[in-house]
């Protein structure tokens, strides 16, 4: 068994990455990117041109299972490892993404019939334009009292799959009524690896709002008579699969594509910030991981049930079987920085940067980096693309003060970094203040980078960053679930702790600028306050206004 | 007399600017400019090398000087006016630049025993390190409750010569002792051209406190029992000189230095942007003048006295003689769209601009020009400098609110305009609760070439606004002062009739963008008074955790 190597693979927005493990110590030992020819559709549809709506995101399918074709064998190839010696196989992927298919799997949008159908589609989690769809469910939710609500800080988004297939039935009845699943991308390509239709407890519970059970029957009718029967007919079955858990065996149709031995473990699937979680050796009580990417994910799990206000969702082994998962997030973080760099920096920092043949964000940094904490003389909110936790309001917008004539690019750099380290900072006084006590600070995702950033979280939380010790700490985590689906280890925590790569205490915080840092959140907390809970409506006012406004197209 | 000319000199902070300007019409027929050499004295003592303390900035006398040596002479011969047909000269100055000088008029800094000395030199305007005495001085009368104190907003500005000359006193008192006047640089320079000793209204009312007379002297006592003296032995004299009287004769030394006949009439001197006022026929009740530069100063006359609150100041006959003079201020308009610029646009901007051969403030307007009101989501607080009227209060700072990951830089850029729009708003409606109606809007400045600002102030306030027609507005003011000084015309409000320029109605309010631009003010007004007033300190905590941060030289 010493050779025995496990496949994981991360679906992402724009491509798929397989990755092959060493099941004994988690070396990866080689790995391949695919990218999706359709990218993402939200322009038109390829196979008519039409036109599609705004606010529209849909896969095809198709890409998804050429990762399967393309990227594995390569993967395995790069490794140098027999494909005998493969145990396993496992995948994360975006969630929300449904799909509607017929009973054998079959994506609707695969049929001739059907192929012209924009809604035929999978819908990409950044679909938005089911809002309205969302904003019924959470208003009639509130108004039953429906018990699940509180489980994801008062409000569902409509990037999740009820909103999905709301929108589905409401615009294309037909499509609706021919698909037999609506299944999100998850579990479809487990399904096209196993033969098995499986739900994951994970994807089902923080975008599938199953509590114990999914909405009722009398909940789906009062939204729509015709959505009654959406539960019964088109989702439910078996119980969720468990992470970890085997969902199958691989068939011989999905040995052919990826070259990998018919009949090896495949895992139920997850999605790719939960399963980053045990890469990082996460996986105990009081451990938050922080995925800090464009926008950043908080995952922890604890002992207890507790209703944080605010967070994304609280699911029953939702990230690790046996605890309950919680998800908070920040709708805008590392994109915040990068719409700045983009669109408020002066040439002479790029000039300068290029000169030193580094990055815009490696020169501001490093700027920023000499200042003392405060001495820019600013704070800002990290709004730009709204606040999912803990206020649950995308209309919420970025907002600065402190602004004077002697301020440059990097005083402002550095004050939209600390507004997102604030921000987190708000999430885990939240957690801490629901009972829910927030230990220890693991990270992972692209802005681990970046030593100005991640010293600025540890002096703002006053905790110590350890930091994922893997580039493709996603598909590392897809792959420890192969191993557990395999037998090879027990459960999660022996799998994370032998193949698990974390580094301590890579950034500590400093007294004297946490304590700094104290007297400025204190005011982020008050205008975070002032703009985010109704003091000063001015923040939707002006997106009102500016919705208002004839624009030009 | 149809050949008869006048030269008006407008002394600014880094230059002087001499315009030959025919008498009958207005028309100028020559100008010329003459750097000053030693510019602003704000690091060094020239005569010593000796490091200058932070916020001071001086001057040396010798270089007004030499502009009637160089200026003069040079505009009269690019006028080809002879110089036997200009009857009369007159000046404006910044202000408050306030020297020490011997009983002859002799500046301290001209005499060896004290050129080594920082406060033998003039005081320029944006010398700003007598804050400590304008405070004292500002707690003191409120306390005492004097009586003029109200008439400059509740608060005088370090800028102004009592501060300044309390500075001398405390800091150098051997220069304090050797002076025998402490005069301001307008005075000064007509007290060279004529050989008499005059204090003009202007200058006196809104920068020496001179409320029918200076302060009493058990109020200087007060202060520093050393300074009780200081109306009496250093300042008073004469009556103040109304604006337009005549000073006195041009000297043969100074007759001899302009090439100007000897005899001429010599003005009494002006404060540039006042004197700016009937140059562009603005000298009646009702009537405000913008002069919109990198700062923007609000000046207008009334029949009747008021408290406005927030205003700079309220002078009798401070612009007019014969009606009370009102001067309010933003200390930042032009400087902080120049500081976007050149800190927070990226290259893409700048390469179109320069692509297209116009500057970046030109392309930006453009772009900014074709959004309807409200389209950008945004507002902001124009303080990045500070806020004069009607807050009185340099540590405010700037503020904007509603940025997207969408927000481009030409809608910051607009945002700005209209924040400054909004905050000349606040000042109008100040004199109008006041009970000084605001009928008209005279616009002179460098910004009265950007249609796009233009308009955005037209449909903020509601008025159509009225350009200069000249582009050496102070000059031609300073000039039309002569003419009523040799004799010319009656009073300034004729020589306005004759020789003032202004185009009317050159940007006319759109009912429509005006009512879109209430819904903003609203908004504006909110965060004004909540950031300005108290509601949030944030800005005066942010400024002082700035400055106790340890800040690298």
């Amino acid at each position: 068994m010493a050779a025995a190597c496990v496949v994981g693979i991360d679906f992402g927005t724009l491509s798929g990455r397989a990755v092959v493990v060493r099941v004994e110590d988690g070396a990866e030992l080689g790995s391949a990117v695919h990218e999706f020819p359709h990218a993402v559709i939200e322009r038109e549809l390829p196979a008519t041109g039409e036109r599609l709506p705004r606010d529209w995101a849909l896969q095809d399918p198709e890409d998804y299972v050429e990762v399967l074709r393309e990227a594995v064998p390569a993967a395995v190839a790069a490794s140098g490892v027999a494909p005998e010696d493969v145990v396993g196989i496992a995948i994360d992927f975006t969630a929300s993404t449904p799909m509607p298919t017929l009973a054998d799997g079959t994506p609707l949008c695969a049929l001739d019939a059907f192929r012209d159908r924009p809604h035929a589609y999978p819908k990409l989690w950044k679909h938005h334009a089911a809002q309205g769809q969302a904003d019924r469910i959470n208003a009639l939710a509130a108004d039953r009292g429906e018990p699940w609500l509180a489980r994801y800080g008062g409000r569902i988004s409509s990037e999740w799959q009820f909103a999905k297939a709301l929108q589905v039935l409401e615009e294309d009845p037909a499509v609706y009524d021919a698909m037999d699943r609506f299944i999100e991308g998850a579990d479809w390509v487990v399904w096209q690896l196993s033969g098995e239709e499986t739900r994951n407890a994970c994807t089902a519970g923080y975008k599938g709002i199953f509590q114990d059970g999914y909405p009722s029957a009398a909940f789906l009718a009062a939204l729509d008579e015709r959505f009654a029967g959406f539960v019964a007919d088109k989702l439910a079955g078996p119980p969720l699969a468990a992470l970890g858990s085997r969902a199958g065996a691989l068939t011989a149709r999905a040995a052919a594509w990826t070259g990998l031995p018919e009949g090896i473990a495949v895992a139920a699937a997850n999605v790719d910030a939960h399963v980053t979680a045990p890469a990082a050796q996460v996986t105990g009580p009081g451990q938050m991981l922080m995925v800090m990417g464009t926008s950043t994910c908080h995952m922890m799990s604890a002992d207890t049930l507790a209703e944080v206000p605010g967070m994304c969702g609280v699911v029953d082994g939702g990230i690790v079987p046996g605890l309950w998962g919680y998800e908070a997030g920040q709708s805008g973080v590392g994109d915040i920085f990068a719409w700045f760099v983009d669109n408020a920096v002066p040439p002479r920092c790029h000039d300068a940067a290029a000169e030193r043949g580094i990055d815009v964000h490696t020169y501001l940094s490093e700027l920023a980096a000499e200042q003392e904490v405060g001495e820019h003389g600013l704070v800002a909110l990290d709004w730009h693309s709204g606040n999912r936790s803990v206020l649950v309001d995308h209309t919420l917008s970025g907002l600065i003060v402190g602004l004077r004539l002697s301020t440059g690019p990097e005083d402002v750099y550095r004050a939209l970094v600390e507004a997102t380290a604030f921000g987190t900072r708000t999430i885990i006084e939240a957690f801490e203040g629901a009972g829910i006590a927030v230990d220890e600070l693991f990270v992972a995702g692209g802005l681990i980078k970046n030593p100005m950033i991640m010293q600025v979280y540890a002096d703002v939380t006053r905790r110590p960053l350890h930091l994922i010790d893997s580039e493709q700490g996603a598909a590392l985590g897809a792959a420890m679930h192969a191993a557990v689906a395999a037998g090879a280890y027990g459960d999660i925590h022996a799998a994370a702790g032998a193949m698990g790569k974390v580094r301590r205490d890579v950034h500590v915080p400093d007294a004297d600028r946490a304590a700094a840092y104290d007297r400025l959140f204190a005011h982020y907390a008050r205008l975070h306050d002032h703009f985010g809970r109704g003091g000063d409506d001015v923040m939707h006012a002006l997106a009102r206004i500016g919705t208002e406004a004839p624009v030009l197209d």
